[in-house]
C-alpha cells in the first residue's frame, strides 16, 4: 500500500531509497523462574557465542571500512564477553535462583554498570559502557529481536527515526544515508541542521514515520515540499526522478555563483558563510562557494564518545580547518553543550528547563579545566589560518569579560611555554539571549564582533521551547520584537566599528534575508547548500530599497504583517 | 545536638516551634511469596482495619474543625475500605497466587485505577484518586510507616519539606503553621510566595533541611536572616524571643501608616497594591494598608482538588474579592497554569521545557471552554467592584486580540442573557515575555493597562530558570537589560495614556524601589507584607532624584554596578 506523510521540509532535495529504521529495539522482558537451569545456562551461551561471532564480523568489517579506532571499540566487546568475571557470576544466578537467562544477563550486568560507573576512573567507566552495549547485544538475541548497527549500513537507505541526535548522526556511515525523516523536530533541530550539512534530503516532524514505515519499504524523502512517500507506484517514482533532475539542474545554475563575490544590486558586498560541524564539512563549503566559517559547532567534537577529547585531538581539527579555509575568517564557536545537546561523560544533573539551565558558557566558565584545553587548542592551531573566537550563550558582561580573561590567561601560559600564537584573533560573542540583545551597545564596547544566533534567540524572547510542538507556533522570526533586538545588536556594533554577522537558520530564509540586509546585517553565516541560492537572491535586491522595507516592518505589529510586507516587495 | 541551616531569606519574622516533617513516606516493598496465605490475609485485614478506624478518627475531627465538605472526602475513603469489589479480590489473590498482602493490594488497586481513570467520567475519575489515597494509607499499616495527614495538624509546628507545592500548601492547616523551611527554591519560588501570603516566615532553599531535622526537633526559623537552627540552646531561645518581640515592635511601628497614602517626598503619589492568591488573603491587603489588588493569581481556584472548578464557584470567589476591596482596584490574572504549576486533571504532557511551554495564555486560548467558563465568571462578578482583567504570558499582539475578542463574546452573550456587567472593565496584559517588552509601544495602543511580571521576565530575559540552583546567579533583577526593558514599557504606557504596574517580587524590594520610582513606575504590587515597608521607604525618596539615578543606571554594564549606584544614592 502506497501512502504519504507530510512533514517540515528540513533539508531541500529528492532522495529514494529503502527504509532504515533507526529505532531502539524493545528489550523488556519478564523475570521468570526456570525449571531446567541446565538448559537455560544453554541458551545463554548460545546467545553469548552468536553476540561473538556477530561482533567478530562487525569488528572485521570496521577495520577495513572504518579504520583501527572503530575496530578497536568492538574488540573491547569482545574482550568483555570473554570475561569469566563477569560470565561466571551469570551462570551461577540461573543455577541458583532458577532465574531466566534475560533476568540474570540484566541484574549482573547492571551491578557492574553501576560499580564502575561510580568509579572516578576514566577507563573503568568506559567498561562501564562497554559492558552496557554489550549486554544489550545479548539480551536481544535471547529475546529474538534485531539489535541495531548503524555504523554498518552498506546499502543506499533513507534513515527512519523518532528523532535523531548528534550521536546517532556521529555513528551513520555517511556514504550511504540518502535522507532522513523523523517523527519529530522542526527546521532548526539537529537532525535538520544535520541534513543540510551533509547535503541529503530531509523531512522532520511526520509524526508518525516510525510508525507507518517499515525497514526495507521503498521510501521518497520530498525535501522540496516536506512530503515522505511510502511504497510509491512506479509512475510516481519516474515523476520524482525527475523532480530530482530538475534540482539537480538548478543546483548547477546557482554553482555558476561559486566563485562570486555576494553583491547586491546598487553595490553592497556582505559576507556569506557557511555554518560547519566537523572538517568534514569543508568540501561542501566550498562546492557551494562560502565566504567564510561563520559558525564552527565544536560540540560535535565531544559526542558520540566516551570521554572529552584531547587538547592535541582538538587542535588538529581546528587546524584542519582553518588550513582548509585558506585565510578566509573562521569564526569557531566554544563548547555549546547542554541543552538539547547532553555529554553522558560529564554526568551533569537532569533539569527541569534545560533551555534555561547549566549549559555552553555558563558550564565551560565552571569547568575551566575543560574550557583551558579548548582554548589552548584553539590558540595553537591560530596560526594556520584567520581564526575568530566566539562565546556561546553569553547573557551578561561579566561572563564575556571571564571568558576573554581566561582566553588571555590562556595565551600568556602559551607563549611561555615558547608557543606561537597569532596576535590577531578576533573575540566575539553569541547574541542569543535578549538580555545581550538590548545591552548590546555595552557589549560593543569590549567585543570584536557579535554572531546572532536567532534559533535560541527567538525561543527565549518569545518563551517558546522551538523544539515543543504545541508551541512551535511562537517560533516567530519575523515578530518585529525579533527584528528591532537584531537592529539594536546591528546599530549597537556599527557605533562602535564593529561587525554583525548571523548563524542562526534566519540568516538564509528568503523572506528575511531582505529584512537583514536592510539593517545592515555584514554577515549571513547558514547551511553550505543555502549559499548560493542566498547570492542568487541578494544579487536581485537593492540595498537602499531593503533598508526602507526594513523601516517600514519595524513599525508593524504581527509576524505576519511583516510577512506580507517582505513578500509584496520582493514579489514573492 | 544543636545545629544550624543556611538558606534563603523568603518571608520575615521569627518562629518558634517543634519540627513537621512534610515528606511522602516511602511505601516501596518486594513481591515475595508466602507459605500461609491465611495468616497473609489476616494480616491485610487487620491493616484495613486501623486504617477505618483511624479515617473514622479523621473523618469526625474534620467535620467539627473544617466543616462536612472536608468530612466528606474521609467519608469516601471509608466506603472504598468497604467495598467487596475491591477487597475480595485482593484476598483471593493472596489465597491463589500466596503472594504478600502489599503486592496483592497495590496489583489489584492499580487495576482498578487504570480502569477507573481512562472512563471519561468525573465521578469515576474521583474515584479512582479515593482508591489511590486508600491503597497508600493501608499500604503504610502493612509496612508499619506512618501516613501523612497535613491537613490535621492540629499543634504549633514548622514545615519541613523538599519543596512546598501549591497543592501542598492548600492542604495545610494555616492555623497551626507558624514557619516553612525547604530544600530547595528562591524567593520567587511558590513556597516563598506562599509564606509571605501566610505571613510566616520562611527560609527556603536549605538544601538539607529535610535531611537534618526530624519530626519533634524545636526549630527557629530565622526569616530575616535566613538560617534555621536545629534544637537551639535555651539562650539562643531567649534570644530570638527577643528578636521576634523586636520585629513585632517593627511592625507596629510600619503599622501607623496603615491608612496613609503612598506619596514620595517630593510629593508624587504611587498605588502599592497586593498580590493575593486567594479571598482568605484579603484581611491582610487590609491590616497592611493595600491600595489595590495588583494580582490576584486565580489558579489557586483550580489547584489541590480534582476537577475544574464550576462557573458559580469562581463566580463567588471574584465577587467575594471584589467586594471586600470596597471599589478599589482589583487585577483578575486570568488562569496561568502550566510551567511549575500543574493540574493533574487536566492531562497535559509532559514538556521538556515547561516553563518554554504550553501555558497560561496559551492553553486558555486552545482550552476555549474553560477559558470562556473563567471569563463569564468574572464578568459575573464585575459590577460588584473595581474589575480589571488581565492575561498572562502574552507573546505577541494576536493572543491578545484573540483572547480580548473572546472576552467581549462571553460580554455579549452574558448581556443577551439578561445579566448585568459592569462597562468599565479595563481589559490589560502581564509584560513577563521579552518581546511584549519589546514591543510594548504597539500593545499600547490595544491594551488598557500592563503589568510587568518581572518574575518571569528575568528568567527569560536572561534565559535562566530561575527555580534552578545552578544558573540562579543568573536571576539578575538589576541587570541594565531589565531595566531598560521596564523603562520601554513604562513609556510605552504613558506616551498612550495608560499605566503601568509592576507584580513580580522586584516591586517590592528595597533596591529595586528608588529605580522603578525614576523609571515612573505607577502601580507597585508586592506581598501584603511588604506594603508597609515600601510605604516607608517612598516616603523618604525625591521623585526628582530617583528619575536622575535611574537615568544613570540605565547606563551600567552590570547587575552589581547598579546596585552599587542605589546604595550610594539612597545611604544604605
Amino acid at each position: 500500500m502506497s501512502s504519504v506523510l507530510k512533514g517540515i521540509a528540513a533539508s531541500s532535495g529528492i532522495a529514494i531509497a529503502k527504509a532504515y529504521r533507526l529505532v531502539e529495539p524493545d528489550l523488556s522482558f519478564e523475570q521468570t523462574k526456570v525449571e531446567h537451569a541446565d538448559q537455560e545456562v544453554q541458551r545463554f551461551q548460545d546467545a553469548l557465542q552468536t553476540s561473538k561471532n556477530e561482533l567478530e564480523v562487525i569488528r572485521d568489517r570496521a577495520r577495513t571500512e572504518l579504520g583501527e579506532d572503530k575496530a578497536q571499540i568492538f574488540e573491547a566487546h569482545l574482550l568483555v564477553l570473554s570475561d569469566p568475571e563477569l560470565i561466571s557470576p551469570i551462570e551461577d544466578k540461573i543455577n541458583q535462583e532458577q532465574v531466566n537467562a534475560e533476568a540474570a544477563l540484566k541484574e549482573t550486568a547492571d551491578m557492574f554498570v553501576t560499580m564502575f560507573e561510580q568509579m572516578d576512573n576514566e577507563y573503568m567507566k568506559e567498561r562501564a559502557a562497554d559492558i552496557r552495549d554489550v549486554t544489550k547485544r545479548v539480551l536481544s538475541h535471547l529475546l529474538g529481536v534485531k539489535v541495531l548497527n548503524p555504523s554498518m549500513i552498506s546499502e543506499e537507505v533513507v534513515v527512519i527515526a523518532e528523532d535523531l541526535t548528534p550521536s546517532d548522526t556521529a555513528q551513520l556511515n555517511r556514504e550511504f544515508v540518502k535522507g532522513f525523516t523523523t517523527n519529530i523536530g522542526g527546521r532548526t533541530s539537529h537532525s535538520a541542521i544535520m541534513a543540510r550539512s551533509m547535503e541529503i534530503p530531509a523531512v522532520v516532524g511526520t509524526k508518525e514515520a516510525t510508525v507507518t514505515i517499515e525497514n526495507g519499504d521503498m521510501v521518497i524523502v520530498d525535501g522540496l515540499n516536506g512530503e515522505v512517500h511510502v511504497n510509491p507506484t512506479d509512475e510516481l517514482i519516474t515523476q520524482y526522478e525527475k523532480k530530482a533532475a530538475d534540482f539537480a539542474d538548478q543546483k548547477a545554475e546557482w554553482a555558476k555563483l561559486v566563485d562570486e563575490k555576494t553583491v547586491t544590486a546598487d553595490g553592497r558586498h556582505v559576507e556569506l558563510a557557511a555554518n560547519i560541524g566537523t572538517p568534514g564539512d569543508l568540501e561542501g563549503v566550498t562546492n557551494n562557494g562560502g565566504e567564510a566559517i561563520g559558525l564552527y559547532r565544536t560540540e560535535f567534537l565531544y559526542m558520540g564518545r566516551t570521554e572529552l577529547p584531547s587538547e592535541d585531538e582538538q587542535f588538529e581539527s581546528y587546524k584542519a580547518v582553518l588550513e582548509g579555509m585558506k585565510g578566509k575568517p573562521v569564526v569557531v564557536r566554544t563548547l555549546d553543550i547542554g541543552g538539547d545537546k547532553e555529554l553522558p561523560y560529564l554526568n551533569l544533573p537532569e533539569e527541569m528547563n534545560p533551555f534555561l539551565g547549566f549549559r555552553a558558557i555558563r558550564l565551560c566558565l565552571e569547568e575551566t579545566d575543560l574550557f583551558r584545553t579548548q582554548l589552548r587548542a584553539l590558540l595553537r592551531a591560530s596560526t594556520y589560518g584567520n581564526l575568530k573566537v566566539m562565546f556561546p550563550m553569553i547573557s551578561n558582561l561579566d561572563e564575556f569579560r571571564s571568558a576573554k580573561s581566561l582566553l588571555l590567561e590562556v595565551k600568556e601560559e602559551l607563549i611561555q611555554e615558547g608557543v606561537e600564537v597569532s596576535d590577531s584573533i578576533e573575540v566575539g560573542i553569541m547574541v542569543e539571549i535578549p538580555s545581550t540583545a538590548v545591552l548590546a551597545d555595552q557589549f560593543a564596547k569590549e567585543v570584536d564582533f557579535f554572531s546572532i544566533g536567532t534559533n535560541d534567540l527567538i525561543q527565549y524572547t518569545m518563551a517558546a521551547d522551538r523544539m515543543n510542538e504545541r508551541v512551535s507556533y511562537l517560533y516567530q522570526p519575523y515578530n518585529p520584537a525579533i527584528l528591532r533586538l537584531i537592529k539594536m545588536v546591528i546599530d549597537a556594533s556599527h557605533k562602535e566599528g564593529k561587525w554583525t554577522g548571523m548563524c542562526g537558520e534566519m540568516a538564509g530564509d528568503e523572506i528575511a534575508i531582505p529584512i537583514l540586509l536592510g539593517l545592515g546585517l555584514d554577515e549571513f553565516s547558514m547551511s553550505a547548500t543555502s549559499i548560493l541560492p542566498a547570492r542568487t537572491q541578494i544579487k536581485q535586491l537593492s540595498d537602499n530599497k531593503m533598508k526602507a522595507l526594513a523601516e517600514h516592518v519595524l513599525t508593524l505589529g504581527t509576524n505576519d504583517e511583516v510577512i506580507e510586507a517582505v513578500k509584496k516587495e520582493i514579489n514573492l
